[in-house]
């Protein structure tokens, strides 16, 4: 039969792997027991299992008698390690057993659950514990701690009632910290919560230890499933069927005299990353007192306490012995766990116990000093080192971040859609954030949504704030793409575009104000709050490079100006896996011309537009190969249907009618012959090509032209491949495949150079995907458009999403949103088998990802299983991609 | 090496089957060798391949050393069998060689294609022709035949120069007919000819028959690739790599005097297709006089030409003996061939040539009577009857049709969206068009476009008028759901809505006024033009008989209305396949609970709205129940983005406003808020049955309750199969049918009554097809919804496709619109998969199909391939369906 119940402690035995499996026994119970089989300090107790969890929340909420009587002998376990027992109210013996009951998850969930501390006390054991510790004052403070907590967690009781209770004692005696109440007052207050608890439920305080214990097992059992509880799973990603175990333990008293103390600690500074001993104590206290911030813990060291120029003794000082034995046992388990280990500790009378050891969060900054001094030390391997950053976690030291010991005046609050602080003055349109940022404004740009005719002003301004869309909106991916702070989807915004004056949270403000965005957070706050920049200093730079040197996969970025790909570079990008012509279209100085091109009745009047496009799509083609030299340019021709760039506003439609000739009515007639009911789907891509094959004429010449003229320049030929987009069969890519070879000839003959080019095609269709062997025949590059095959592939238009993407992760449909992490049963799917049908057609395709996933670790490590050749990600994200590749490829050899 | 050349007739072998291949020697070149080897008088000649056609078009048009000496040898064959001598100029011999040139592609292209006869002639052989044929008349009446023809087609002289010139000769001497011209007046001509070519040309007409026999095959190639060609062949749907073959054949005249004739026939009659020989002729002519219709041709048979009370003598009565001959190659032909034939035939001086046979052309309904006879006449199975009739054709028989006798007044044209024909009085809006309807007038309904919203417009109209969209429009697509006739397209209409006028082509016309279509052509013409109904007679019924013993997949129908559902049964459907329960919300009386529901702000009041729709849809179910009674029937939930139920009209608006309290700009506000980017990709669905799951527990507990009472009052047990649209996890199927169950429960409990009932999915996204077989855990059975399927995998909006459609199956990047037969290679790879996986998981799971593609005889082939159960097909497809799938099963019993 499967064992529901792990001892640890004492005598216990350790030998069932099971009780190692944090998915079994949780994260507290697997390391209590750990800690308790290499000989360290922990108090005997149990774990009950999450399967036990599991069950319990699935049926009926009982508990079998296979648990009752496992946890029966358990607790026989806990009496014979300690020689204390349950319900012992004799007053010349060890004392009553009590037990403190915790929750554990396999992944912690700090605060979110519930513990119960000085559980087995009743109106007899405290007369008990007071005689047999000498101690009433404890035994009966002990005890109202415990009907209040039980109250709270267990019965329900609202624990304001037991608060105020306390704090009418204090008042009526002129009491400032609850150390001042006496014996005798805890013990009348102990009357007063039990009558709470009473006139609350209408029967009184449990009395019998054994029921006091189930209702606790049966309290963290079901705080796993509260509200709180899931949002929080939601938001780390964490499973919703792991459940929790529940460790019983027998309570040792930090808050025993001046000889007792309790605290907690981190085996290095988990802030800064720092190799000394870290953490907080208190004397007399119990746990929670740390935690509760009742009263202001001390420094564990003396020389943090020095450096803080703070009085009271560090823990080194006062209690020297139990220090020392602390200071061997952190030595003992960063060894033994081989990482920085995040403990909680009580001292009972100068004896010093565990209570908890984990591995400790840190800051990303922490995080790389950590793994790199570690590795140094001997501790850990450089694999170890790199498979240990969370990659996101790079992300906090990419970006400025606000200074935080700046005041914040917060408005209101949206989505973290683009992580990093910006600040500047609100600007309510995209020419205007351009018109400001040419004249040296910093500049924020508000809108109740982005559209493709806001990139220049989404170029030009610090961040981004939206009063509508979700985390995957237009102006979060884009913003992202480009690196900007974008709070999206605030909702206390609204916005007048007539007075150029907006409301945020209950502040009127107006075009000019200054406001501060923080895109990780998702607060907009009044004013400039001064921003810290990155550093990217030694252990970053030192845990890359381990990090490039074990990745197969190339890392390309997403970008489109020249800025964009130097800071790709300076990030390690090894190349361009997805240019965007179509942003350069949207440019001020060239819009006109495009919208000429648009609205022309025939191909003539669209070869004269575009031969104006001409040169300014080659100066554009030529600064990106300048600066990107000697590395591969993968090109996307014209993509988004024409209609995106039309006007919508009056004034740009009359500003269009002087520029052409043309009606206004007529231009609002073509514009709406233009429209479509489903762009997604529609007139783009690929299509374009084929319909109007003078775009891509003029875009081919453009990159040959500017590509013949670097190298005869620089001398250092560019690697232009040219990616048609939105095939869903050969015939396209055949067709369009000979109009650029065609062009390429042309320039080539005129410019008297040849050049190396390639050319492929974007993966983002299924049929393209299903289909991928035939479309090989004519294409020696695949980039796996995600965005777009996950938009086809589930059929979910990215920006509609919102309505429902919410209740389809809480309803657990989707595990993640597919446009963060690749839907790998699903797109996966596709990608693989037209990453192998490429392959097996020709044996050297070059096989990408181009998609908002490239820079996501979890389908960075798909792209690693399917064997693609590199991810593209957005310049930001190229360390968050490396470093990912890299994971990827240890695991890969692992496996 | 391989054959370029076959020839034929004289002693000619026949026996490489590449020869009777048409593929290799075009359907005229086989069936002349076919003919000359079962003994039937053919002038000798050959073939060369339409393999040379493809490399002369592929190449630098040339003619290889192989073809030129494989041509020399055929000559050569025509000239041993003939007696007689390319260029014999020799007054006493038997006469100058003289052939005819033809193409002759695989699949008949009739009129699209050149000839040329009378090749040979010059101006010396002409003096052998006259001279030899002691009739001098014949001979130069023949060059000028040859020099206007090989003139217009190979030397590319404006035919319109040689009619003019003879129009002059006609007119300088009063003559009316050709035939009264002399022999010098033709000679007379013929110089006039030479000079036309020589002035045009720069140079003399080719006197070398040499030349003028490869400047004659050269023209034949390229007429392959004429305009026209290339248009005609879009229109059949006939590949355009197929090439045409050329035949040079000996010459044989009917215009060599009264003894000789020319002639067409058929083997039946190919309108009514009864048994008898149906034909006309013409004493002393050539064939091409036949075909011009520049004299009138006479009837073949004496009892044709009494029933016509016409007076010119038949051919059985004019020239016996070769009428005899003539009877007896049909019979011989019909009962080589087992098939009614087309034949062309010359007789010079008394003998009978054939010069053409092949399958003949005949309407739907001789199609039909011809099957059904020939299999009792014994000549066919009935395998091979249900084998020949296209089902395509069927279309014809089962809609009204105008009377062939009524004049037209044809205003514009558009395209031909939806079969049959409908008449009534011009009606700008759906709401007009339903209560015009009510008074009971015939209304048609002109739009734009259609939309969702017009539905119940459609349904009261006789028929739809659009200007704009294609032939897979919304306008197209629900009308050929309906069986409504609709012309598309129409760009000759312009609508004034405000003062309800428009202009059709060149006439201003208003509401009210009257107007024909012609669903078949696309022809919109002027008042009402009489129409002839359906008659499903004896041949119809016996032959569907035959087709459904032996098909194996089922026909089910696509049906709302117990109107539709009527009418289906009536054409044999055996089910519903799908019901959109969409359709019944947009009813007048329902849309405003409709609108409130979407409206309301919360649950209760989406509830309360929904409260007002359960009887009515309560309703509807029990109809279609009893209406179907015993047959399964297939409903889907609420499918479509919920913004298609709101107004779009300020009057409507303001009526909503009136009726729910809320004003117009909160009104507008909501709809705004409801505006999707894509809503094709958008939030409907079963995505609507996640978010808001009340609006699903309304129509399950409709269908329930429905089915009880009819179960109740019928005795009969309807077989309800829920379909859930749009899942793409198992999970959504999963949440949804577990509340389908529920409310089943609770309403068998409420009734007392239990019925059996399927839930099931539409997989109609390719996740969903990819992810099969786990849906399949949850799924009874599937429907593969292969137009949304189309849209997701191809990454297609119906709607939008029209821009580039046309372009994309021109350059034969689509061979086929794919939202009209699927796209086997990749849709159908998906179907495919699907089936599989959910039959892997489920072996039991019901199959079938229920877009536009499951009346597409094609795509039933493609269904019958991958073994689903059943196909369903709008109301007028199912007889399509039916045929198509017995068609199906015999293929794949002998593949």
């Amino acid at each position: 039969m499967t064992k529901t119940v792990y001892t640890f402690g004492g005598d216990a035995p350790h030998d069932d792997p099971r009780q190692g499996d944090k998915t079994i026994t949780g994260g507290k119970g697997a390391n209590l027991a750990e800690m308790a089989s290499i000989g360290l300090p922990v108090p005997p107790g149990f774990t009950i299992t999450t399967e036990e969890c599991l069950t319990y929340l699935a049926g009926e909420k009982g508990f079998s008698d296979g648990l009752r009587s496992a946890v029966a002998d358990a607790v026989a376990h806990i009496e014979r390690a300690t020689g204390k027992r349950f319900g012992d109210a004799s007053p010349d013996g060890p004392g009553p057993l009590l037990v403190s009951v915790r929750s554990g998850a396999a992944i912690s969930m700090p605060g979110m659950m519930d513990t119960v501390l000085n559980l087995g006390l009743n109106d007899e054991t405290v007369e008990g514990l007071a005689a047999t510790s000498t101690d009433e004052r404890f035994a009966w403070d002990s005890y109202r701690r415990f009907i209040q907590m039980y109250g709270d967690v267990v019965l329900g009781v609202n624990h304001g009632l037991f608060e105020e209770a306390l704090e009418i004692v204090k008042e009526d005696n002129g009491y400032y910290a609850d150390t001042e109440l006496s014996a005798e007052e805890w013990r009348t207050l102990v009357d007063e919560y039990k009558s709470i608890v009473a006139s609350e439920l209408g029967e009184p305080f449990p009395q019998d230890p054994h029921e006091q214990l189930w209702g606790a097992i049966g309290a963290v059992f079901d705080s796993w499933d509260t509200e709180r509880a899931k949002i929080y799973r939601r938001l780390n990603d964490i499973p919703h069927d792991m459940g929790t175990a529940v460790n019983v333990q027998a309570m040792v008293f930090g808050n025993m005299g001046d000889t007792s103390a309790t605290g907690v600690a981190f085996t290095r500074d988990p802030s800064t990353g720092t190799r000394r001993y870290y953490g907080e104590y208190l004397i007399n206290a119990q746990g929670e007192d740390v935690v509760a911030g009742i009263r202001t813990p001390q420094y564990l060291t003396k020389v943090a306490r020095e450096e803080a120029g703070a009085k009271p003794l560090s823990m080194e000082e006062a209690l020297p012995d139990a220090y020392g034995e602390l200071a061997r046992v952190f030595d003992l388990l960063e060894g033994h766990y081989k990482d920085m280990q995040d403990i909680e500790f009580t001292v009972e009378r100068g004896k010093l116990w565990m209570l908890q050891t984990r591995t400790g969060k840190r800051t990303a900054k922490a995080a790389l000093k950590m793994a790199v001094d570690m590795e140094g030390e001997g501790l850990i391997t450089r694999e170890e080192a790199v498979a240990r950053i969370d990659p996101m976690a790079l992300d906090q030291l990419l970006h400025p971040t606000l200074d935080p010991e700046a005041e914040r005046n917060v408005l209101t609050k949206g989505l973290p859609a683009s992580p990093g602080a910006a600040a500047g003055k609100i600007v309510l349109d995209a020419d205007t954030a351009e018109q400001w940022a040419n004249r040296g404004d910093k500049v924020i740009l508000v809108r109740v949504e982005t559209s493709p005719e806001d990139i220049h002003g989404m170029h030009a301004a610090q961040g981004i704030l939206t009063a509508r869309g979700g985390m995957t909106s237009h102006a979060a991916v884009v913003a992202r793409g480009m690196g900007r702070p974008c709070v999206s989807g605030a909702n206390g915004i609204s916005i007048d575009r007539t007075e150029r004056t907006l409301r945020i949270g209950s502040r009127e403000m107006k075009e000019g104000d200054e406001v501060t965005l923080d895109g990780g957070t998702g607060e907009v706050m009044l004013g400039i709050v001064p921003t810290v920049d990155p550093e990217l200093e030694g252990d970053f730079g030192v845990l890359m490079e381990w990090a490039d040197a074990l990745r197969r996969m190339r890392v390309r970025t997403n970008a489109e100006t020249p800025e964009d790909c130097r800071m790709a570079r300076s990030f390690g990008a090894e190349g361009i896996g997805l240019c965007r012509t179509e942003h350069m279209f949207f440019d001020a100085s060239r819009i006109r011309a495009v919208r000429q091109m648009i609205l022309a009745e025939d191909e003539a009047g669209r070869r004269g537009a575009l031969d104006q496009l001409l040169p300014e799509q080659r100066a554009d083609f030529a600064a990106i190969f300048e600066t990107m030299a000697g590395l591969p340019c993968t090109i996307r021709l014209l993509d988004p249907p024409l209609h995106e760039f039309l006007p919508t506003q009056a004034s740009e439609f009359e500003e269009l009618a002087d520029a052409t000739g043309l009606g206004v009515d007529h231009l609002k007639r073509r514009a709406g012959e233009l429209h479509e009911f489903n762009p997604m789907l529609g007139h783009r891509g690929c299509r374009l090509g084929i319909t109007f094959p003078e775009i891509y004429e003029m875009q081919a010449r453009a990159i040959f032209e500017a590509a013949c003229n670097v190298k005869a320049s620089s001398g250092e030929a560019p690697l232009p491949e040219i990616m048609i987009p939105l095939v869903a069969t050969r015939r396209e890519l055949e067709l369009l495949r000979a109009l650029v070879d065609r062009i390429a000839d042309q320039v080539f003959e005129e410019k008297g150079i040849r050049l190396d080019y390639l050319v492929g095609t974007m993966i983002e269709l299924p049929r393209a995907a299903l289909m991928a062997g035939e479309i090989a025949e004519e294409g020696a590059f695949f980039s796996f458009g995600t965005n777009d095959l996950t938009q086809t592939t589930l059929g979910v238009s990215r920006d509609d999403a919102g309505r429902f993407l919410g209740p389809y992760v809480e309803k657990g449909i989707f595990a993640r949103d597919p446009f963060v992490s690749l839907d790998i049963d699903g797109v996966g799917q596709l990608v693989e088998m037209a990453a192998e049908n490429g392959r097996r057609v020709r044996p050297d395709i070059k096989l990408g990802i181009c998609g908002e996933h490239g820079g996501d670790p979890a389908s960075i490590a798909f792209c690693e299983s399917v064997g693609l050749d590199y991810v593209s990600a957005s310049p930001y994200r190229v360390p968050i991609a490396r470093l990912a590749a890299a994971q990827a490829a240890l695991k890969a050899r692992e496996g």
